[in-house]
């Protein structure tokens, strides 16, 4: 309805040129050795809580840091900053999703800086961001359980696009009679073969195991040297 | 980034597109004595369990019917139809928000039939869908306990746009120990005197409240009727 062909025409302008920044920040990043993962969930799936919790364990081994995009606040970029890692953020106003040119900006006060881990931390929704590429490695969908084990379903964009589910609040699961079954089949029927992850920062349950995974993606990925 | 004057421009075309449509469904409904009730939200903070728990309850005294906008499903429309009350789905494709447009056009169907509230669930978003005008009465915006205090600061202006503030999910506020006193702070600092319910749809707390403020809203509205 609000597809005009101008519209249209413009929108793919917008994407063919986000295309092109985030080929060469990927062609970037590969070669200063910077494996990067972006986060795209619903607001409040615990993106930040997540982060918060690979920043303070990852750190221990790997040069980390994050980039937050968020509409009107920093307070994720400060709640990051309580990790020590260095983090900052990006506001985007009105716009729903973090673009690759705002991540070329904002990664450009840590230019020389050496980095194994570039975390980015997308705008809360689970539509926007699913068509615009920042050059990240890998993208993790984030979903909670409290969310509902449809939302594979009703969002299939944004699963499609990404590279790993994470399902967060797993100590809640017994509160909401989380169908775990019905979500990984939800899952794999948009994403056939999709890694899955179910995860607590709470409780802890499932993050070694997340953190083995990505540590060891990068680590394998040619051209990212061994820490 | 994406703000070109040209793209500007034809967003501006189609709001002011959108609101001319809007504006003459407003007049419509209220001159057909539908008081038209419009749900925002991000995705799985209740919007659909809240809807059928309304549905169910009002249409003991209350013609009520519901539209219901996504992206690739008519799973909502389904669970609404459980309840017994009429239920259109609006698949959006990869439009994140219900346009006055797709309104207009589910409507039609019910054109001749007598109502007396029309309820209408956007597309789960905290961006996309503030700023089109659906010609509703009321808009609500729901937030769940699971998704953190600080939603109304992030998002900003879907609690603006919005009349109502709805907390659910209240069953699970000591599971994630909820912060209620700044929740309410929050949403105040956006909105101020924003009027605030609680809601939980599965133990049926805050629903008789909730209902006897939206009968009185519709009752106590020129031009409808007391049923």
């Amino acid at each position: 309805m609000n597809e005009t062909p101008r519209l249209v025409q413009v929108r793919q302008r917008i994407l063919k040129q986000n295309d092109l920044v985030a080929h060469a920040l990927r062609e970037r990043f590969q070669r200063r050795g910077i494996f990067v993962v972006s986060l795209v969930s619903s607001p409040g799936s615990g993106k930040t809580a997540f982060l918060e919790s690979m920043l303070a364990s990852l750190r221990r081994r790997y040069r980390v840091a994050a980039l937050v995009g968020d509409l009107a606040t920093d307070n994720d970029a400060q709640r990051l900053a309580r990790s020590g890692a260095p983090a900052r953020q990006i506001i985007t106003g009105t716009v729903c999703h973090l673009e690759a040119p705002m991540v070329e900006a904002a990664f450009e006060e840590w230019r020389e800086e050496p980095l194994d881990f570039l975390f980015i931390e997308n705008v809360g929704n689970l539509v926007c961001p699913a068509t615009f590429d920042l050059g990240e490695a890998l993208r993790l969908v984030l979903f909670s359980v409290t969310e509902g084990e449809d939302k594979p379903l009703k969002y299939p964009t944004i699963f499609n696009t990404a590279d790993v589910a994470i399902i967060t609040k797993l100590d809640l699961a017994a509160a909401v009679e989380f169908d775990a079954v019905a979500a990984h089949r939800n899952i794999q029927a948009v994403r056939p073969g999709m890694e899955i992850f179910e995860v607590s920062t709470k409780t802890g349950e499932g993050m070694e195991t997340w953190f083995s995974f990505v540590t060891a993606r990068r680590d394998r990925t040619p051209g990212f040297l061994t820490v």
